[in-house]
């Protein structure tokens, strides 16, 4: 059997793998769909799809730490699929942003400095305790569930597609992270007071969710301008900190600047442990 | 809101989550349906699927280390996606064998000592490189794949029920870990270099998985004696290897003794790791 004969084996061994899981909300549209069907983006597109990516990519790594040290292997097994569809959803997206710059979704991933990610600092906020995780998990996945809904009318169709398969797991990562918050902020003082206290050291991190750059006035039907998702996430998250005995911190929310590549002292730490192996061995798989 | 509707209303949250998931390969039969409907096994048939739950949960805390991690991001969730498989069959196996103790899956997980953990050795072992990794997950498969098939025919029916689901599931990670053989085997001097040092390495812990016990044999048509899967694994593994221009070692097949608790100094390492927020905070949620 020569090369591509193996090449071919192995992609429909990856053919059967992938139908395992293709059903699964972990999948996405298919990365290697987008790269083949994909029309390439402008430089701006590409500029957008990739703080979307970057937002999922750091989001992933943070959950997937969860795997094995969850309190309970149920849950386990729920972080670590939200950290695998969350995973998917960077890939379809930094696929989508290489095209414009003929670079791979792992060229991005493990090929960038500090510097040149563009994720919103809410998702590079260290685990904590369980109740940081999933207070960081409700604050986000209420907010993407609204990104993507609205993304649903980019003028972009890749963008589209990639947020009409996603925006359905968003929204079971919401629906977790919310009975999480409730069951944790009505259960004992001590898990109410470590939800409050979640609370306080990730509201700050919530301003930047919503600011307006210039990207976004120039991509017009293309992006969601940030601010304007403020008052539905407000109210969402707002109604279920309530039911979970739970009051929004008067603190202000800060205005961080993740998007230029300002990010807090915990990328870099994230950055080397996710990329050590792919820059040890260029190109091979290991 | 009292209690007990929060944990209904958690419930329906998690119901939801759970109708994401439950078409996936990584739901097996649910842990729960177990624990509800499982007749209440035996000493005997629980010390069995003790023995089948705890080569699944050490095998999936291994294999959970490389996510976020590996050397492209479709293998972060290739092998991700694996692990939580894994850990599916864990829990069911574990909650079925806990029904005849009074014991909860995490019970059994976080609270057992490493002399009461009854895995084979060979999942215990480090994932090395990343094809000692493949190569570990390509033995345990293949033998996975064939033990599962036959307790399909087990006369206790909640571990056919069991092996009905898993046994498709081990069926791709058995594919997975084959393509990857082959094209490493196949590929650079370097890689097939890596891939002969994983089968030395690994080789020896291949003795135990067809050692036969007396609890096999007062288990009769309940379990599978060990020593009648080794000529059809053999075969197998020879014809995977075999396209990879592999071969099987000539070094012997040592006898370990891990299902009567003996196991090599990494053990309590993973174990360590897992059991430490469960234990430090006792039927907290963190």
């Amino acid at each position: 059997m020569n090369h591509e004969e193996l090449d071919a084996s192995l992609d429909s061994f990856g053919d059967a793998l992938a139908s395992a899981t293709r059903v699964t909300p972990g999948n996405a549209l298919r990365p290697e769909d987008i790269a083949v069907a994909g029309a390439k983006p402008s430089d701006e597109v590409a500029q957008y799809a990739l703080h979307l990516g970057d937002d999922a990519l750091i989001l992933a790594q943070r959950l997937s730490h969860w795997i094995s040290r969850a309190p309970e292997i149920e849950e386990d097994i729920a972080l670590g699929n939200i950290a695998l569809d969350v995973l998917g959803h960077a890939r379809s997206f930094l696929t989508y942003a290489g095209l414009a710059w003929d670079k791979s979704e792992d060229d991005l991933a493990y090929w960038r400095e500090e510097e040149d990610f563009t994720s919103l600092q809410i998702v590079e906020q260290p685990n904590g305790h369980f109740g940081v995780t999933i207070m960081r998990q409700l604050i986000i996945s209420i907010y993407q569930h609204l990104l993507y809904s609205k993304l649903l009318e980019s003028t972009d169709e890749t963008i589209a597609a990639i947020c009409a398969k996603a925006v359905k797991e968003v929204d079971y990562h919401r629906d977790h992270s919310a009975a999480w918050t409730i069951r944790l902020g009505q259960g004992t003082e001590e898990s109410a007071a470590k939800m409050r206290h979640a609370l306080e050291v990730l509201w700050p991190y919530t301003g930047e969710m919503f600011q307006d750059e210039e990207l976004h006035r120039t991509l017009g039907d293309v992006a969601v301008l940030p601010s304007t998702l403020r008052e539905a996430w407000e109210k969402e998250i707002t109604d279920v900190l309530a039911e979970a005995g739970l009051e929004i911190p008067k603190s202000g929310m800060a205005m961080a600047h993740g998007r230029v590549g300002e990010h807090s002292e915990h990328l870099g730490f994230i950055l080397a442990e996710m990329q050590v192996l792919a820059r040890k061995h260029p190109g091979a798989s290991w």
